[in-house]
């Protein structure tokens, strides 16, 4: 299935890692990451799918499909900003949030309109939401959305 | 100025008469109401602002502008479903949340994204935000994005 | 009832005449004007709508509401670039094009797309479409979309 | 390169027979279509990819990434009704126009918008954009674009 994967474009070491890690695991399990398709969580996460294998969505603020970061492979060019936050939830079956800021948030917001299950790693604390579980480790997080969307 | 008011659109009683003197004491105080349009506290906050003489917009989801609440003066159609929430908050100066859900939540990301100053009236816990305050009242709700925005 | 008038950014002294007289004319019968808010027809209609009293939207591109020409009473930000020119026509109940270049070719055919009828006054050929007429005045441009609009 | 088709949802046989070839091409000169993912010229385009070993991206109006047809790759939901035809043209280097109504004309337009060269295939006349050229046969339309934009 696909996971939109949402959080910061800014991030420690650590978080990266983590998001990094978040990636490899999806691809292993022949999932494919949706993302905002920048820097941060994002690239983290492109980075980890493809060093497995996997494949990659960036959906792009601006109108330039090559604009994402180099682990982006097909990176969709929208043209609309910040709007298109609802169009990276939209294209996954379920999200994993991992850290994140404002951006996160509205992405949160829209992943529990559209009905997505998501796992949160070191987020927004959104457990008023149903669907919404806060996780401890990235195998947690993809356990959740399995289990949740599948 | 304008602001833009968020909140649920199911909501009981107390929440409507809060939402809709929140628009009243907008209009009494010249500015103009942007929402979503629709029922529950955009309602409320519309038919507060049209009491009292004052101007609204409701930014909707879907591709007919009529098909706002009664207080809605001006619709704007935009038949882009929820990616319109970033629509919402883009069109005001401030913010004031009133209650809500997902669709809010997702809205107060976007204000915080646009660097919008928002006061909460018993909305979600934002506290993590610049700019973001929680208030008892609609007239601290004012004041607040009176004091911040202009 | 409200009218999209579309045309192209840069026109001549004469187009920038007719497109005014549009306004005009629209404003005095009581119908409002929604355009993309910038420059040459669009800045034209809304001065002459203004001049007779009349109210203008203007539908942006950008993030900024402020930043339509002057004579955009209503000014609505979107930040999704040239995919706004859906909710121009989308927020006419007719539409009337005056000379234009690409972006009018694409609100050209989104108006077809809503059904939407349009009266062309030196725009392209859309003659092979229902709800197409070619006019020669701003006169007759209005009273074609009043009476298949109305 | 990435190619957007454009065309109309509803064709004849023939014409039918031309987009899928056109498909073909593309795909066996290693170019990936870019279409709006439903039938006719779209569904055609998509199956001539596939058929020759192709990449297809589908930018659909609903929510549902899955609904796409059958030769859609990488379908992408965006939610937005037919604004969603600026992302259609965004996401290719250049345009191939089969045949065509009132989607494609707004189509075309965009195009013009984002300075993509377009070849046209029983399409409407844009002979008066530049960058535009009419073609006889599925062969000229790649030799065209392929010419522009590389």
């Amino acid at each position: 299935m696909r996971v939109s994967v949402i959080g910061g474009s800014e991030v420690d070491e650590e978080t990266y890692g983590r998001a990094r890690e978040v990636g490899r695991l999806l691809a292993e399990r022949d999932h494919v990451v949706v993302c905002g398709g920048y820097g941060g969580v994002m690239e983290a996460v492109c980075r980890g799918a493809r060093d497995a294998g996997g494949h990659t969505i960036g959906v792009l603020k601006g109108r330039d499909p090559e604009a994402g970061n180099e682990w982006v492979e097909t990176g969709i060019a929208t043209g609309l900003g910040d709007a298109r936050n609802a169009l990276v939830v939209l294209n996954g079956t379920a999200c994993i949030a991992v850290d994140g800021a404002a951006g996160t948030l509205s992405e949160l917001g829209l992943a529990f309109v559209y009905g997505r299950p998501v796992a949160g790693l070191g987020t927004h604390d959104c457990s008023a939401f149903d669907g919404f579980k806060a996780v401890e480790t990235p195998h947690e997080a993809i356990a959740y959305v399995e289990h949740e969307a599948e």
